[in-house]
């Protein structure tokens, strides 16, 4: 199965406890697609500019990402600095320069049409919709945002809700855009607002995953996949991304999407977003192998199995 | 198997957004046994003023609760008042007064001696090890603390430490305490003070316990236990200390301490802190039955369980 990606690609610099790097190759949907790239085939429509060269273009390719839709416009790529001090569960902004996506608008090329899944990365409500509505064949969509959007542009985040199956975003994100502090009721709220199933990322403590009633099989209990705590945490930046580059990749790669595939795909998010903070960048993501992929998920599971 | 806790009887006044209660029967001595005695049989080693009656006495009873080790002095019982807003992870506190238990100096009674398993609650560490000393024919100690000790005493605490075979603290106690903010080089930290294991609490998102190199069998792997998402928290006061006695209790009821055994001890923690904030108080804890543990139990394996 082939999955597409409509979002951000960008160049960091972060500084962290454990060090600076600038211009690493970063951006939402470079984190998603090398982390899906692991489990299917990943296309993706982005923006980039003249600083966007045969190098960074190498990357894709290695992990057989299709770039047909990044799109080379005039000026440079989005561009974004970060700083975590000793709470790495949150970066403070240097600087953002949006360059040529500040004006991005999606275009889908031919041969995408056919996409089996489609994630819309945390862009513009507006554009989300405008791209999910241009592919009306696939099988389910994946959708991020953020609290600028659940703030400033609630009325077209509420269209977009209503075109998506699973929305992925973390509890602050939850509360936010239910306008409700306790977690399962937000959760329940943010379902009536659309979505089949809602990812909840708790970041070191895993993700939880709630279903509308009767959504992908029955029952009414939420799954949650924990997290392994990490002794190496260089640069959490992408960690969301990744997280959901597992989760998607791992649901496009399989016969059908039923409540337990839904289930293993958690566990696969958070394993893709453990590996992607241990070096700076996408450096952990271009570097992995299947095996490893898979060992991790088993530590995973047996991090709360009983006998 | 016998378990003795030694810590404090209180009456709590506590307002959330779910209402208000006065002089409800509290204290972590409270929490742990009425959650413990589920599980095994609970000695109570506490002081109490005037105040503390008949009508108390009987809540301990009803659950078989030896309660000959509560001293009766003259005054007044420990009071606490604290508020819950929308953030119920945290107690504003409105007022303390420890009445007898600023004075509190445990006292075993001979009857007590033989206990198999000692919970040293949340008190003075001078006092804990005080304890810990005078029963060293304990199969197994578990330890609480807070922030107030960490910070004041931290050598007499270090001793305790010294002492104990499990410590039972929540996430900023253990990177305080280690002086560390990655929370797995936190844990194997405090590990190197004493303890054989470490259990965090997450709260909302559960529990993680950490082993040192060959305590309790083989492996390095810590095990995390997740927490059902709760909708209706009326009251988290005493959450811990409900954990606690759920895991302690567990452990007591079974033959001998394997690293399964602290596992299944850990849903069981959670299970026993998940009703405690069901309601005011330890209301619900008065009111459950062992059928009703079992099957939240179950449920809450089933929350991260791949077929």
């Amino acid at each position: 199965m082939s999955i597409l990606v409509v979002g951000s690609v960008a160049f960091d610099d972060v500084t962290s406890p454990s060090g600076t790097v600038k211009n690493v190759l970063a951006g939402a949907a470079t984190y998603f697609s090398l982390a899906a790239s692991y489990f299917t085939q990943v296309r993706v429509v982005a923006v980039v500019g003249e600083d966007f060269g045969p190098a960074q273009e190498s990357v894709f390719h290695k992990h057989g990402v299709d770039i047909r839709g990044i799109e080379r416009a005039k000026g440079k790529t989005f561009r974004w600095g970060g700083t975590y001090t000793d709470n790495l569960n949150e970066a403070k902004t240097d600087f953002t320069h949006l360059n040529v996506f500040e004006t991005f608008q999606p275009r889908i090329p031919k041969e995408y049409e056919d996409s089996d899944f489609l994630f819309l990365a945390n862009i513009q409500p507006t554009l989300q919709a405008h791209v999910r509505q241009q592919m009306n064949g696939v099988r389910l969509t994946g959708c991020d945002t953020m609290n600028y959007w659940i703030n400033r542009t609630p009325r077209e985040l509420a269209e977009t809700l209503k075109l998506v199956d699973v929305l992925l975003i973390n509890d602050t994100e939850t509360k936010m855009l239910a306008n409700e502090t306790n977690l399962p009721r937000a959760a329940n709220k943010v379902l009536a607002m659309g979505p089949q199933a809602l990812v909840i990322k708790h970041g070191e403590y895993g993700a939880t995953i709630f279903f509308r009633d009767g959504a992908f099989g029955i029952g009414h209990h939420p799954f949650r996949a924990p997290a392994l705590p990490i002794e190496e945490v260089k640069d959490p930046t992408g960690a969301g991304d990744s997280f959901a580059g597992g989760f998607m990749g791992y649901l496009a790669s399989q016969k059908q999407v039923s409540r337990e595939v839904l289930k293993r795909a958690l566990f696969y998010g958070g394993v893709m977003g453990s590996f992607a903070v241990e070096r700076f960048g996408t450096e952990r993501l271009q570097s992995l192998t299947r095996n490893e992929i898979d060992a991790r998920f088993q530590t995973f599971r047996e991090l709360t199995h009983l006998d």
